[in-house]
């Protein structure tokens, strides 16, 4: 099945491809994994292997302007610099708004301002699609749910699924071939006290993309065949830490989860290795930090950085080892 | 079963267990694994889950000098210092000798020069046990088979079954309960342009011992179940390696086997991170290398360093790259 057949399948019943308005304009936050995405069942639709959840960063994130422009081809600017189309970033973005095209020789000009670094490991794909496909529902006026933007969005990368939302969610993997089960949901939980700490270790562009790393990993990975089972562990034990406001559970699992996904990719071959000594450096901190009685945990993505997890209890402490990070919000 | 069980086994037809001499000396060779020892199966008998494959370093090692003396107790000295009694090494070494007294109060001068620090992943318990059973061997001239010898190092510390030779060298997993088939053998290959580097990036006693790191990795990480399965296909690979001499081959099949021992550890709850900062940035510079042509791999043991594996053709390149290596001899 392709991305178009189930752009038609979601936009068949609208009663017009053109779009209702000139310009539209969204924003979209960056989400933080607690329990990754990590390996496709299906490439072209982005269909994961397993379900995961996430945390939003509502202050960090993509705000995408659409403008209908008549030009022969689409113009992007990210956070004022255009980018040329020969880019991958580019490239990707045009193949998806190919679907989209009410016209062959329809254009946009795309304005793209971004809280985080691209591809440096901080969600920006996941936000970026995720402003551009609700940029699109308005400029449209597709009036689609939320639901149906996050399998949108999910076409555009598979992350992005969850960035239709603040606060936790999760993004169901579904079993459909088509991935019409597959959708991210908010959960009805907040945690005021929750901190989240973004410690940049190097922002320079990865040298392996996700996409490439989670495809090498999948195909030569001994350990990736229980993957799926982690994440079912993990899943349930984060899920049960939410309910219950458990702090340790949450972080625990969290910081295991990444911690396994990581090591699917150390074990791929050729291996893949997103730690920088930076980061090592980090980890052995925060543990030294558990050993002293401070809980404080980690996850990583797909890069070198370190997202800190901890009460704000303990938000002065945590500073005072970590002057360099940046704590974001996550709740009201 | 315990140990003093396989000790009478091997010992019981031996005519006297009173030392035909006063003093005796030994010296076994330290080994690294390529393919490595990681879980047991009896912690009792130090018998492993797996098979292992390792080659030697003749000139690294450990020497153990016995000598019966008219005291209370036993006297260890390392490098010409004195072991306190309460020490971790002085326990374990005490323990084992317990195994073999003629009489409770019988005693020794255990003199020890090791060419390796203690305890900092570079197989300093194999060598030291196997030069001890050695010493003994000659001490109460029991004229045990190297592969006798082997079973009764291993009771001593797992690896050191494998420093009773030097080359390559297999330990059989073996499948009996008593062990007696977990012995190691010399493989019948040589490989004079093989050529080994130590990368010392600490010489610090490690945090978390082999012993406990491997505990804690068996009882906690979901990926350790397919480690079996991973040590049957590196073993494979090297051992056909070994015989036609294809380095590529080996040297694949040995990083990937060590990275894929620090996955399962780093996979591990409470996480067990034996990278440094300092091995992570060797581990890059080796991947870059790689990437500019220059077939350059490494393994690592339990402990942050890192030992470089290339071929004689290449020493002078990764020697610029590595200044501070440490090239060491394999062959004659």
């Amino acid at each position: 099945m392709k991305k178009s057949d189930i752009v038609n399948l979601l936009l068949q019943e609208k009663e017009s491809s053109l779009p209702s308005r000139e310009k539209s304009m969204a924003f979209a936050p960056s989400n933080i994994a607690l329990c990754k995405y990590w390996g496709k069942r299906d490439s072209e639709l982005n269909l994961p292997m397993t379900s995961s959840l996430s945390v939003a960063l509502p202050d960090k994130g993509a705000m995408t302007t659409l403008i209908v422009q008549d030009a022969s081809s689409d113009t992007i600017t990210v956070n004022n610099q255009q980018i040329s189309e020969d880019s991958k970033f580019a490239k990707r973005t045009i193949e998806y708004l190919d679907l989209f095209r009410p016209q062959k020789n329809w254009h946009l000009n795309i304005e793209i301002k971004s809280d985080v670094p691209i591809a440096a490991g901080l969600a920006s794909s996941a936000c970026g699609f995720a402003s551009l496909v609700s940029a699109l529902n308005e400029l449209f006026d597709w009036k689609l749910t939320h639901r149906q933007l996050s399998i949108l969005a999910r076409l555009g990368s598979g992350s992005a699924a969850r960035s239709l939302w603040n606060g936790f969610v999760e993004w169901h993997a579904g079993m459909q071939p088509d991935g019409m089960d597959s959708f991210a949901e908010p959960l009805d939980v907040e945690w005021q006290s929750l901190c989240m700490g973004l410690l940049l270790v190097s922002e320079a562009e990865k040298p392996v993309s996700s996409r490439e790393a989670m495809q090498c990993t999948v195909d030569s990975s001994i350990f990736y065949s229980l993957w799926p089972k982690k994440v079912n562990q993990d899943l349930a034990l984060i899920k049960q830490a939410l309910k219950t406001h458990n702090f340790s559970l949450l972080g625990g699992a969290a910081e295991s989860n990444a911690l396994a996904m990581h090591a699917t990719m150390m074990s791929a071959w050729p291996p893949i290795c997103y730690y920088l000594p930076e980061t090592i450096a980090a980890m052995q901190k925060v543990w030294q930090m558990r050993k002293n009685g401070v809980e404080v945990y980690f996850t990583q993505d797909a890069g070198p950085n370190l997202k800190l997890i901890f009460l704000s209890d303990h938000k002065a402490i945590v500073k005072e080892q970590f002057p360099e990070m940046e704590t974001v919000r996550l709740f009201d």
